[in-house]
C-alpha cells in the first residue's frame, strides 16, 4: 500500500521507490503520474483501476478483490494511490480486505496533497503567530451532501483544506461568508505539484469568480485561512528578490569589466 | 527547504534525496534521522542546530541568520526539518527570511508524522462512515497555554491528531471527556516510525494512565476519534492472519514431503 503523492513523480519516498522495484504487478488510479510506473520492472504487470470519465469505473469491493486476486496469484503488489492512502483514499477498506484473506500489507505513507499543495505555493497550513491548527475535510461526502464538518469548520480558527470540493466551491464559499469569512484569504489550486498546475487567490468573497475566470476544475483542492495571505506576501518578496538579484548580477558584471581593464 | 519524514530515512521523498547529494552544507535538526546525513556528500559541512536537552538551543532568529550566512558563503543549502518543514515547523519563517535576502529557496515537501504515524500504526485519519476530517493541532502554543483550537476541536466529529501535546495529556483529555467524549478511542505514539516507537491504545478515559505505565514521553503524537478503534480490529485480524499463515506454511511442508517421499 504506497503513497504516490501529490503528482510530481519526485515527490514518491524512497520506501515506494524499493516497493515498486520489486513489484510483479502495480494496481495504480488516476492520481498516480505515470511515470511512477516505470520505476517498476518492465515485465511486472500494470493496471489501471482509477475511475474513467464516461467509462464505467470498477467499484470499491472489485478494486479490494482484484488485491487480493493478485497477491494470490502473482506475490508482490504495489497499491499505488494518489498522495496518502488513507487520507480520503479508502486504503483502510483495501487493507482491511487484504488482511481478511491473511495477506501481509506493509504500509508506506505518501506526501498528502492537502498539505504539499498549499507548501509548494509557499503557504504554511501553520505558522506561529498566523494559525495554530489545521482542518482537512472533503466537500464530497458518501451521501453527496455538503459535510457537516465544513459547518463547523466554518466557526473555528483552523486553517481549511479542502479536497474534492471545487465543485461544491460555491456552496463552501456561502457558508463561509455567512460565517463572517468573506475577507479570508483563499485558494484553489488544480493539478498542484504537476506541470499543468492551475491556481487563483483571492479571499472568501472573491474567489468562486476567480476560479471560473481561470477554468479551474478537478481534481483541485480549496485553502481557507490566515496563512494564504503569506502567498502574496511571497510575490511582492519574490519581485524585490528578482531585483536585488538584478542589481548584484550588474554589481558583479561591472567589477568584472573593471577587472579586465585592470589586466589589459 | 526539505521535509525529511517523521524519522525512518526511507521516508525521504527522491526530491529531497536528490538536494541532499548536491548539498554544500546541510542544517539539521533533531528530529531528522541522522542517517539522512549520509545522503549528503562526505565533504559537505553537517551543522546541528537543533534543541539540547539542558543546554543553550539556538533561537529562531539564529538559524534564520546561520541559513542566510551559509547560502552566501558557501553556495548549496539544505535546511532539513523533521516532518514537513510547514507542519508547526517554523519553515515558513526561515523561508521568509531567505527570500528578504534574495537567496532563491526550493520547497520538498515531507511526510507529515500527523498523518505517517498513525498511518504506520493501521489507522487511517479519515475513512469512509467513520470519520470525513481531520484536525491537526498543536498541544503547546506560543504562549505555553493549551490552545483554544483544542477546546473547539473538542466540540467537533473530526478525528483529532495533537502534536507536541504529550506533555498537556492530562489536560486535553480532561476537556475531551468534559465534552462528553470519555469513550472515544485514543492514542498515544512516542518516536513513530522509528525502531524504539513506544505507544499506547485506550479511550479518553485510560490513555492517560495508559501512557504512564508505558512510560511515553516527548515526541510524541496523540490521535483521538472513531477511527483510533481501528486499530484493535487490526490486531485481532493479524492474530487470525498470522494463524492462517501457520496454516498455509504447515500444508505446505506436508505438501513438499509428501513430494520428496514420492520422488524417492
Amino acid at each position: 500500500m504506497v503513497g504516490a503523492g501529490p503528482g510530481d513523480p519526485e515527490l514518491l519516498t524512497l520506501k515506494g521507490l524499493y516497493a515498486l522495484q520489486k513489484a510483479d504487478v502495480v494496481l495504480y488510479d488516476a492520481l498516480a503520474s505515470n511515470a511512477l510506473l516505470d520505476f517498476a520492472p518492465a515485465e511486472s504487470l500494470k493496471v489501471y483501476v482509477g475511475k474513467r470519465a464516461g467509462k464505467h469505473s470498477l467499484r470499491q469491493e472489485e478494486i479490494d478483490f482484484l488485491l487480493v486476486q493478485f497477491a494470490m496469484s502473482h506475490g508482490n503488489v504495489v497499491r499505488l494511490k494518489g498522495g496518502d492512502p488513507f487520507v480520503f483514499g479508502r486504503g483502510y477498506e483495501e487493507l482491511d480486505c487484504a488482511r481478511a484473506f491473511g495477506i501481509p500489507v506493509d504500509i508506506v505513507p505518501g506526501i498528502s496533497s492537502s498539505i504539499s499543495v498549499p507548501a509548494l505555493q509557499g503557504v504554511p497550513l501553520t505558522s506561529r503567530g498566523v494559525s495554530e491548527s489545521f482542518w482537512v475535510l472533503t466537500g464530497t461526502t458518501k451521501s453527496g451532501k455538503l459535510s457537516d464538518d465544513i459547518r463547523l469548520a466554518a466557526q473555528s480558527t483552523a486553517t481549511l483544506v479542502i479536497l474534492m470540493g471545487i465543485r461544491k466551491l460555491p456552496q463552501i464559499m456561502d457558508l463561509l461568508a455567512q460565517n463572517g469569512k468573506g475577507d479570508l484569504p483563499a485558494m484553489v489550486i488544480q493539478n498542484g505539484s504537476k506541470p499543468n498546475e492551475n491556481k487563483a487567490i483571492g479571499t472568501v468573497n472573491t474567489i468562486v469568480e476567480l476560479a471560473k475566470e481561470k477554468e479551474i476544475g478537478t481534481p483541485g483542492i480549496i485553502v481557507v485561512g490566515e496563512v494564504v495571505g503569506l502567498h502574496q506576501q511571497f510575490i511582492e518578496e519574490e519581485q524585490v528578490a528578482e531585483l536585488l538579484r538584478t542589481d548584484i548580477r550588474e554589481v558583479r558584471e561591472e567589477t568584472s569589466d573593471a577587472q579586465k581593464l585592470l589586466r589589459a
